[in-house]
């Protein structure tokens, strides 16, 4: 049975069980502390990061090229377009939840409120906190209001790895007791709401939650 | 005509420049200094990185998504395997050389020996450079000659999207003066010197060694 590496409090090891959750593929869920990982893991994960992924003699490693190993030899239900546009578009919005969103709701939010008071007794910087969600999110929630349509997705209408990437980001600004003002972005606080309510994104959030003690 | 934005001596511009010369697309290069993007160049780039591709009214960012763009748009050649797994280690290897060389090589080497002295008037500090040289790249070096076979490429026998992002890296180690230690490392510095030469690769990086009057 294919192995998944990695902790669900991770919203890059969540993206991965979102997708083989909506992907229906039976796994096992190893966990490896990314703050402690050994050199046997360094055998499966190069980098040392998480998740990775073991499907037979093949081990991978990073969420993004997981995803796209899935797709690849799991390709239904499709979690990308066919169309060559808006495959572009939704790993654009791939990229832009792992690298625009994620360090500043990981690092800034998520870290500071709840990761350095849960795993590492380091109190939370509030002002480290107010400044990601009052100046460096608001141009980056713009861009998504200003992106989303009336469909169901950021892409084409339907749901994609693009939205997995975005949304998983978000999860982590919800468990850290925050959320999207609906009253300035109704469409992106719509999406997320939506997106977090799939079976798929909330079985991963409740494993977080549980790992977390939330 | 597509346009590229970026600056040639970036190693992830560089990326996009390989896969067009590879596949024979025309195209223009539009510069961008990436250390002083104005508004304009966000709303083709919204996390205002380079490099960023437009084609007709698509425009997207990053340099994974743009060569998926390009393999998915022009898939001859091909830079993807397309067994599954032979496809997920190729892109394995663009993450490795993206995430894994590319802060060592990029931040602790070209940026002290060539990005800092030539672009920002700042000094080299020998002693990053040493460290990178010396502690980190060599564990890097070690995996990478383990994974080569007799082929051409990481993966398959054959040059791909992985082998791109790797040697983009290496790239930027030799316009700083580095190379890789053939009398350790003997089929990594064989395959970096080969890759380096095809013509794709040749005319990418005079394009940087132009820009920095080198």
């Amino acid at each position: 049975m294919p192995k998944l590496y990695g902790a669900p409090v991770s919203p890059f090891v969540r993206k991965v069980m979102v997708s083989l959750a909506e992907k229906g593929i039976a796994h096992e869920l190893e966990p490896v502390n990314p703050f402690a990982a050994g050199p046997d893991y360094r055998k499966i994960s190069p980098l040392g990061r998480i998740p990775a992924y073991q499907d037979g003699d093949l081990t991978i490693a990073d969420s993004s090229v997981i995803l796209l190993y899935l797709e690849k030899a799991h390709p239904t239900p499709s979690l990308l377009p066919s169309d060559a546009r808006d495959y572009a578009r939704a790993l654009w919005f791939e990229e832009y939840g792992d690298g625009g969103l994620g360090p500043i709701i990981g690092a800034n939010i998520f870290r500071q409120r709840i990761v350095g008071p849960r795993l590492f007794k380091t109190p939370t910087d509030e002002a480290v906190v107010k400044q990601a969600l009052t100046e460096d999110l608001p141009p980056m929630y713009d861009y998504l209001e200003g992106q989303l349509g009336s469909g169901e997705g950021l892409v084409g209408g339907r749901f994609s790895i693009g939205d997995i990437s975005v949304v998983t980001q978000f999860a982590n600004l919800v468990i850290s007791g925050e959320k999207v003002d609906a009253a300035r972005w109704p469409k992106l606080a719509a999406y997320v709401d939506k997106t977090l309510a799939r079976p798929s994104f909330a079985a991963a959030v409740a494993a977080s939650r549980k790992m977390l003690g939330l």
